[in-house]
């Protein structure tokens, strides 16, 4: 069997994707740089996930890569041609977390950008996820209302596949628009992420997340 | 009478901030540049609201400047001297509106920022309101919860000011950080304006609200 969807990393986040992808009867690949982290994730997420190491195979048509913003460019070298046709799905935010007070990426461009830039065509690329915290997306909701996922790209057939999974796993899509409003979606992070972490807002939390109303 | 709260301009914001101070019994004053529309304004905001045109000795503590972007500079040269040790509260989302895809500021900085640079110490600048349309601000809510109010700034006492006027008015006010955050609350303003307007997103209006979970 082939998997529907490769996760990159073992962390949190891959965690959470992995479950919200389940929860959307996708089967996962879990393809890790930790050896044991990874074998642990996969054992925990039973049945629809199996694993491997950075470097095997790609098998998912969507690819998301759930590192930390300074492994994104690593992991894309490692990944190679593996990536070739594919849907690459950005998920970082390029944060100072020393400060919390700037973004690393140069002004005028995005994580996003910077990984399409990388990718060169070889596939397509959409940010998404990057607005939502692990807990909330493994749950799909917070303060019982469905989380909002924001996706930008320039596919739209690219942003439909990823826009299909989020819907079928109970979270509500919205389309961003093309791919340079990353820059927005990744500031925005800034902002909500020095809330997070600020002892002044005792409310806000790793449970924190952005919605747009109605 | 003095009023506590001045407010520049005589739009659909101006209204609806008017509506906000009433509400947190705040009395008062509408500055405008368009008398009729001035005077039909404050009379249609009934006791507690008085106006006048734009020149007027400004009394309140707090001057909100409900006006375009392009009219904040014009009108900041107006008031002159008028704004010396007032909060000034700067609302303007710098989008250009014939794509909706770009910022009229420069990268690395904000209409607040800007707004700081003219009054140039003379006054404390905040941040605020710029995430919210005029409907749910004069509501006070968006589909059945509360309007968040995003406040951003230099000064403490400046951004307490406006935090109380916006608890009082039945609204969340977060404290978003220092001054600069504008430019991360102006950003996220140009995605959500651009959903707002595009006929892709039929449940997005000018009752579409930003919010933070929980």
């Amino acid at each position: 069997m082939t998997a529907q969807i490769t996760i990159i990393g073992s962390g949190h986040m891959a965690r959470a994707l992995a479950r919200a992808a389940l929860r959307a009867d996708r089967t996962v690949q879990i393809l890790g740089r930790n050896g044991s982290q990874t074998r642990d994730l996969v054992e925990s997420l039973g049945p629809g996930a199996t694993g491997g190491i950075v470097g095997a195979p790609v098998e998912g048509g969507i690819v998301i890569l759930a590192v930390p913003y300074g492994e994104v460019h690593p992991v894309l070298l490692e990944l190679g041609d593996g990536i070739e046709g594919r849907v690459i799905v950005d998920i970082a935010n390029p944060i100072d977390v020393s400060t919390f007070d700037r973004l690393l990426t140069p002004a005028g461009t995005s994580s996003a950008e910077e990984v399409a830039a990388i990718v060169n065509g070889r596939a397509d690329v959409v940010k998404a996820f990057n607005t939502v915290y692990a807990g909330p997306l493994e749950a799909g909701s917070v303060d019982g209302q469905h989380l909002d996922v924001f996706i930008a790209g320039d596919s739209e057939a690219a942003k439909e596949k990823v826009s299909a999974l989020v819907a079928r796993s109970q979270m509500r899509p919205i389309d961003a628009g093309p791919l340079r409003r990353a820059r927005e979606l990744e500031a925005i992070m800034l902002l909500v992420s020095g809330l997070q972490v600020s002892p002044a807002h005792e409310n806000f939390n790793w449970d924190t997340s952005l919605r747009i109303l109605p």
